[in-house]
């Protein structure tokens, strides 16, 4: 049988609204939403996108790597913008350090257009904890949001820090004052997958979301996957028994060997990016969470090897700590079950409950069933008493760049 | 710990605009939806919601129902509006017999604010197949379109009927016309879940859908889960093999019996639904079906009874067929499969296949693990390599009212 592409013809000619996007972040992400948007077809879409501002992340604060803006607002040409030639040839465009969010904010402030601020950084989990620009770039949201700059964010951090931060960002505008930006952040959990955009669905059709489960960390998800496979039922002396079994500390090794987990582990192991993650998800559904370290997180990183431990120094130790999580996998495979490094939230009437943990799952659970580094999600609600559950590809930047994609196409409708 | 609820402060006081619904079809969904809208938050809505018709459902040709509309666009009471005192004593109600979708796009042409016409019939696919004045509707889209009226529809027929309809209703409007009404059917395909609106977001941000394959009419889901189920290996010897299995015939009588699959079978039976459904999916990410009956499609009804024989005639002669049915269960089992019935759609750079029938899967795949009346969906694109996987409940009325008002948010936007 034949079947042809459709061409959709239903599309305006040209877009009838500009929009100016500055993307901080250069990153894999980065770079993939740069590509992206010189790859969307402009002649066909209702909005058109000028780039004017490309600034590398704000997280390397060592680096005095030079910004990309365009005098005038003229867009940046997306098919060489990281080309140095061409940004001297090119009389549109300026390199510039910008050193604060400061610079940003003055710059985008003159656009006549409007304007999305699109903060990149972050996305790929790859920073050191505690970057301070990123900090600073975190507590600005606000403001510029006041300033009536719109964001678009892969970026935990602002959404995951106390909660003071996030109510400011999402703040009702002061009566008498411009429109206020608006802040979009889908892209900050769950990779490419509509993650938060489910919960949102929900919860502005007048669901109650009564429960959040997920496997999102897509390192954890790797090593837990590798280091609890179901099929190793204990006791009925079958063949797969027989097989040598890895120690947790060998699978981290190889997890960070095969770049499956990043270079500097501790971010992961801490379980601090799963607590940001599940924090900004509960907020999402109207839970309120002081901040990433106001529940119970389990820490994967043994005591003693947590402070002033070089990543070199941690991997060595980790073997002395193996028996711990040795007993969790062999209680559960005495269940024909496996362990998995979760979150999970129950949100009830009368009180609520969060944690972020490791639990173990009916081999036939579909966490059970995760391979390589997926990433999985299972969601209950009033309307949904059996849950909806989404999972797909853990680390992948093209998709994280058409989440962030699909945001700015969502804010740019309301602008 | 103690987690109390966030009230969202970044929301306007008030709606700035008001849109205008009609609703067509008062069954389960459509019930649904009206006690959906009379829940919403209107003081913290950014859009306003005015019903100002509910028509019962057009594939009732029958039954002379009569529809309320209102005198000058005033509100309908959305408590009471099944309440025929209500409607004697509330001066803005009328009720009128709406016989033709004329007499509603006369209606609602006269609407100083952006209308919708919500069209809910046939979400819950109980129609009799065929059903004349659905046709009708079906056929109207495309001039109520014309006409400045949006549409957001859960019915399947005006998506799934000839190409030369699906372009009309996604027509360019012609040079010097009016604003065209813009056109959402996210409701469907995939009850609840958010099935279109993965594979719209891929498509937007320019990504290239490769491959969608799916359970997702629920009836059939429910029939197979039954009939073929894992840990049924032949040849093991274990006690599960003992089990005494339903036939093909008992599963089916049983499933209407339960009200999994409607009293009328046949059109499930037949594969048409599917067959719709795969064709609303497909062209969605722009492949070329002319019709739902231009690919292969297994029909699950014996030839010798498809035509002139009722309902309960073809449930008592049914049994004499389960042999089909037994030979390829029996096969799977032995690779330790089960068999499904699903739709496969491969989209290639030369060529694309769709056929709808019946797949043997491991054990260990996600549509093995579905239960009761579940559907699954799995998707890839040249961004998503490893497959996005969504399952969730399969009829869920409450949940397909909720993704059309998701539409209808979605829409509100731009109009």
């Amino acid at each position: 049988m034949d079947f042809k592409k459709y061409t959709f013809k239903n599309l305006p000619k040209g877009p009838s609204k500009i929009v100016n996007l500055a993307i901080i972040g250069t990153g894999a992400v980065g770079k993939a939403l740069l590509n992206q948007l010189s790859g969307l077809n402009r002649a066909s879409a209702e909005v058109g996108y000028n780039v004017v501002l490309i600034a590398p992340s704000s997280s390397s604060p060592g680096v005095q790597e030079r910004s990309i803006v365009t005098k005038n607002f003229a867009p940046i040409n997306l098919q060489s913008w990281n080309v140095s030639e061409d940004v001297g040839t090119n009389s549109h465009h300026l390199t510039r350090a910008i050193t604060s969010t400061g610079d940003v904010a003055e710059f985008l402030e003159r656009s006549k257009r409007p304007v999305i601020l699109v903060d990149t950084t972050g996305a790929l989990d790859n920073q050191e904890p505690g970057a301070e620009n990123e900090l600073v770039l975190a507590q600005s949201y606000p403001l510029l949001a006041d300033q009536g700059i719109s964001i678009v964010s892969a970026n935990k951090t602002p959404f995951a820090l106390e909660s003071g931060l996030w109510n400011s960002i999402f703040r009702r505008p002061t009566r008498g004052t411009a429109k206020r930006g608006l802040v979009q952040f889908s892209a900050t959990v769950g990779s490419g997958l509509p993650v938060t955009g489910i919960l949102q669905d929900m919860m502005q059709t007048g669901d109650t979301v009564r429960s959040i489960q997920g496997v999102l960390t897509s390192p954890l998800s790797y090593i837990f996957n590798q280091y609890s496979q179901p099929g190793f039922a204990s006791g009925d002396g079958s063949a797969k028994n027989e097989t040598p079994r890895p120690t947790f500390s060998q699978v981290v090794r190889e997890a960070v060997a095969t770049g499956y987990v990043p270079n500097d582990p501790r971010l992961i192991l801490s379980g601090l990016q799963a607590a940001q993650q599940f924090t900004i998800l509960t907020r999402t559904v109207g839970l309120k969470v002081e901040n990433s370290h106001s529940f119970a997180v389990r820490n994967l990183t043994p005591k003693p090897l947590r402070e002033a431990e070089t990543v070199a120094d941690l991997l060595e130790k980790l073997p002395k700590y193996d028996s711990v999580l040795e007993k969790l996998r062999t209680k559960a495979e005495k269940e024909n079950k496996v362990i998995r490094y979760v979150g999970t939230a129950k949100l009830g009437v009368d009180n609520s409950s969060l944690e972020v943990g490791i639990e173990s799952f009916d081999v036939n659970h579909p966490f059970a069933r995760l391979k390589n580094d997926e990433i999985c999600l299972s969601v209950t609600s009033d309307r949904y008493t059996e849950p909806i559950v989404i999972k797909g590809p853990g680390s992948n930047p093209e998709a994280s760049a058409s989440r962030i994609l699909s945001d700015i196409f969502k804010l740019s409708q309301k602008l």
